[in-house]
């Protein structure tokens, strides 16, 4: 099967409320947007640090949350129909010899754009990984992670299932295997594995997590991982000290990690530019990078007086999309329209034209 | 009497969007800012240009109107109980010795202030006056302008009055100088006067218009004014030319301009700095203008890469607050707290601390 290749006017790699605002003012200029993010949802930093935590300091809105911002953006943004690539890392930017930049991600897709806007905030969101280097030759066929996208229904048919992780996701992922939908056949164990027998999760998820348990669907064990047995090129079991001291080891044909997530500057600090303290200096004029065409808004970006404040990004966005107009389309006239007066802007955000009074 | 004086750390100029969301980003360094706009109410454009009609633009916010961003900024900012000071004009700012500024406005109130922050917008929406010079020696006494305050009740008793406008705050003011509050005695005559026998307004101010002219207490009058009567420095009468295409006069002892406003520089254009079109120079690291302690944000400023977008005037507040500091407590770090995690941000906001869970 090839590689799918998509060709864009422009790119935005990070979903967080600055990538989804710049979704909007690409939208305003008529440019539909491709938006690529490593976490399998829209929200970036806001959904990971702060979902449920309140925010004060948006303008005109007096309180909100990560996830209630994040609900309004996509709101804002739906008429604009941006192509939303999740569970993808961008690896790798070239220019090309017509001028358009060519990216990779790390799930083989292939964009060729004219302008690309880095959102990318304090980094991808890529999950922690347990400290056990040898597991790592199994990732994708017995070791997965959240954004796993190759586990289908049935992939733990009479399997040994081990989750590693002590929160809400874990707990998921252990009563999700435990109990697979559909006609899939069931595994032949569940183990979910934490250093302390306490876990963190919504009430009813860790009642749930209880009646597994009473089933005996979900075996707990506090433990930590201190190794793999492997045989043959698999992963067959997993070496543990338990929280009472015993060393012992879990059958595992299946290891789901779940420890959480943490921003990774990963590949995008090896372009080619020249990074302040890990961030991406930029024109103010426009914030766009040193490299023509290569955009960075939002919390990646260095300039004088720089505040890491969401607020700013939107400003940064917003300058930058008509930056990105010189690159995508260098004959067109851009001019600033007002979405209270312009009707070509309504008709752009699928609302009616007002008569004038 | 004493004319005021008011010491002050921070002094805002405009109350429109940009000028309320400066107070809330001066509250959050502990900072109450005082206000003071042209306007006797506060929204500035918002308020006067486009109240009711839709904004799609302000990030988070999928729809607002020009009334609703206005309310919503001032639910926003009201725990840090900014003091305004409404339909005043700001006539001169002079450098005291101390460095502070001296601010003088047309109602002769001054304030000495560390920061001045000019959100003026397209500048101060001012009434439009008939074009008929020589009523300008009555302002004040005969002629009055939306924000005239000498008018109390029973100014208009066993008077002749005349109200100039065509629009809802024109009716209005017919019918509340037919129909005085109190104990006030009434006038002895109301008459309104536009160039077409057709008003612009709410349903129900227009129903109340009519009652009032079928109860004789409003007589309406279809005609342009074209000059004025009068004697021993008084002014007596308008000169009228009706549709009819008849001169006559009107009896007027008190005359209401509700022509509608319309914004001017006004006396900041001569405040020594130099303007490019009209707009303030700023530097986008804290945009402050060519005068130490002076800043300005929001359509008034001008930099590479500027658009007139209120979200942009956001930003710029926010880099300006933190410019103004230095102004103001030079002594004092000032470091970046985020509303999401910072006790002594809550506190200011008068909102609760959330456990880190």
């Amino acid at each position: 099967m090839a590689a799918p290749v998509i060709e864009a006017d422009a790119v935005v790699i990070g979903a967080g409320p600055v990538g989804l605002f710049q979704v909007f003012q690409l939208g305003l200029h008529e440019v539909q947007a491709h938006v690529i993010d490593a976490l399998p949802y829209a929200g970036g930093q806001c959904m990971e640090l702060y979902a449920d935590k309140p925010i004060y300091d948006i303008p005109g809105t007096p309180v909100t949350t990560g996830r209630g911002l994040t609900q309004s953006l996509l709101q804002q943004i739906a008429p604009f129909q941006a192509q939303m690539h999740f569970s993808q890392l961008v690896e790798s930017v070239n220019r090309l010899d017509d001028g358009r930049l060519c990216l990779v991600t790390d799930a083989g897709t292939t964009f060729i754009t004219k302008a690309l806007i880095v959102a990318a905030g304090v980094g991808a969101f890529v999950p922690r990984k347990p400290a056990i280097p040898a597991l790592e030759a199994f990732e994708g066929r017995q070791v997965h992670y959240l954004h796993d996208r190759a586990l289908a229904d049935g992939s733990f048919a009479d399997s040994h299932v081990v989750v590693l992780g002590g929160d809400e996701s874990a707990v998921v992922a252990a009563l999700e295997a435990a109990q697979p939908s559909g006609n899939a056949r069931g595994p032949a164990s569940v183990t979910l594995i934490h250093r302390r027998d306490v876990f963190a999760g919504e009430p009813d998820t860790l009642q749930l997590l209880e009646s597994a348990r009473a089933a005996g669907k979900v075996r707990v064990l506090a433990a930590q991982v201190t190794g793999c047995v492997t045989a043959s090129d698999q992963l067959k079991a997993l070496q543990v000290l338990t929280a009472e001291g015993t060393e012992t080891s879990v059958t595992a044909d299946h290891v789901l990690v779940r420890l959480g997530m943490s921003p990774k500057m990963g590949p995008i600090a090896e372009w080619g530019w020249t990074l302040e303290r890990k961030q991406v200096p930029v024109n103010t004029e426009n914030f766009q990078s040193e490299i023509p065409g290569i955009f960075a808004v939002g919390d990646i970006n260095f300039y004088p007086g720089k505040r890491k404040l969401i607020l700013s990004g939107f400003h940064e966005a917003t300058l930058a999309a008509f930056g990105a107009m010189a690159f995508i389309s260098p004959e067109k006239k851009v001019h600033l329209q007002y979405t209270t007066t312009s009707p070509r802007l309504h008709q752009l955000l699928g609302v009616g034209t007002q008569e004038k009074s």
